[in-house]
């Protein structure tokens, strides 16, 4: 009788892996607001919005774990073992991500080393900047007659490099959307360059879905500038190909070479 | 006085495309529940889970308007024609999408077709079955060391064809995620197979996220004798590439290679 009482104020140990989404907090799902609310922990990233937090019960703990560019305060061995620390000792761990926990978030490896110590983990998909930022400027990553497919790469992989796959987008009629790029834009619209693709429109958005969301719209040619002259930076995505014509500031961009094209 | 009473009672046009995730009620967004909660009229797709329909007021109608493939009973221009009359009539339309409104969901046609009226539009995106449903399988689609990007494809485009592009896809190094290709799937494999990728690891799932959830996994050698043996159709998409091999049905699949290779 005193065992089974015991049992029952022990909380079994167990990591719930939440999508928070772009940065609007109503853009999390309904199902990750429940996660939230029976949470014992939340470990919550740099881009996550600290809103949600609110709807995590008094007594849970709120660590922030955000690793930003240049401060590695938090490394993922960090950040793996306060997940299982805090889950052992104190029950349901909610690792609250930015975007999707899959879309360079690294979720696996969150999952992989909860269960190697055999501890349950689940996963809510949380809604990607990947294909959300573009959207709510109404860029759809497919449209019929201008893309049949999206390609979504990293600007900044494990070796702080432009993924090779990227060289490989280029040479396609894939919208390529890039995360975690902007720092390279350059040197990003350079491979695109290589491929004559200099009118290419691109558009580039930071903090999208927040107040904060500013937006540049050129070409391959131009964009560099243009997000100079708007001071646009990280955190931002970059979108390429012929989808972001469809935005209403591109408009200006195709009547300018239509009259050159006159000429 | 009376004029201002009868302004009032005239709802103001407007459209909200919304997208409703992968079928799972729970995988909608909050700001998705908050439109439907201040819908007159809903128009729903095929995919669409109905639970949601319970979030939008009473006096609100709600029509089917799903095509399913093979039965055109509502072309896309049949829908867009509704949305603008209902609109004009009741007022905030909500259109429910699966998914995202923008990941092959035609958003942006009925976007354009609302602002051809001068009728107000937004979008609320939606949690793409395209990372959800693999996510869900705990296959990340991308997982440092194995896939830096992810390409998703539609399997049957306007021409009711494999799009060009998945020829380009099955060359390089990023994971494939093919939307609405399981009725081609033969064909997909083969494509695969000139590429000299027969073990490649392939995962098809069917209904990800619902009760009916299918999963079969196995290489472009193996995949297609695997779902027919487990009768997965449509709904269902496929996953292809490296990340594949992180599901746990792999695991016998690698030792099966591993003992081959020994010999």
């Amino acid at each position: 009788m005193i065992d089974t009482q015991i049992k029952k104020t022990i909380k079994e140990p167990r990591i719930t892996l939440v999508g928070a989404g772009p940065g609007d907090a109503d853009l999390i799902t309904v199902k990750g607001i429940k996660a939230l609310k029976t949470a014992d922990v939340v470990l919550y990233d740099a881009l996550v919005n600290e809103e949600l937090l609110e709807f995590a019960p008094e007594h849970a703990t709120k660590v922030y774990v955000g690793k930003r560019s240049g401060d590695h305060s938090f490394s993922q061995d960090a950040i793996n073992k306060l997940m299982i620390d805090y889950a052992i000792n104190y029950g349901h761990v909610v690792r609250l991500k930015g975007g999707d926990p899959f879309v360079f978030g690294r979720g696996y490896e969150e999952l992989d080393y909860a269960a190697s110590y055999s501890i349950p983990a689940t996963v809510i998909p949380g809604i990607s900047s990947a294909i959300s930022v573009p959207g709510l400027q109404h860029i759809p990553v497919t449209h019929r007659g201008l893309s049949e497919s999206f390609w979504v790469v990293t600007g900044t992989n494990a070796d702080g490099k432009i993924s090779a796959d990227l060289y490989e987008a280029a040479r396609t009629n894939a919208t390529v959307v890039v995360l975690m790029g902007i720092q390279k834009l350059a040197e990003i619209t350079e491979i695109f360059k290589q491929e004559s693709k200099h009118r290419l429109p691109v558009a580039v958005i930071q903090s999208g879905s927040t107040e904060n969301e500013k937006v540049a719209i050129g070409t391959i040619n131009t964009i560099v500038e243009i997000v100079e002259e708007k001071k646009i930076t990280s955190p931002a995505l970059i979108v390429i190909g012929e989808v972001v014509s469809l935005h209403a500031d591109f408009q200006p961009i195709k009547e300018f070479y239509e009259i050159i094209a006159q000429e």
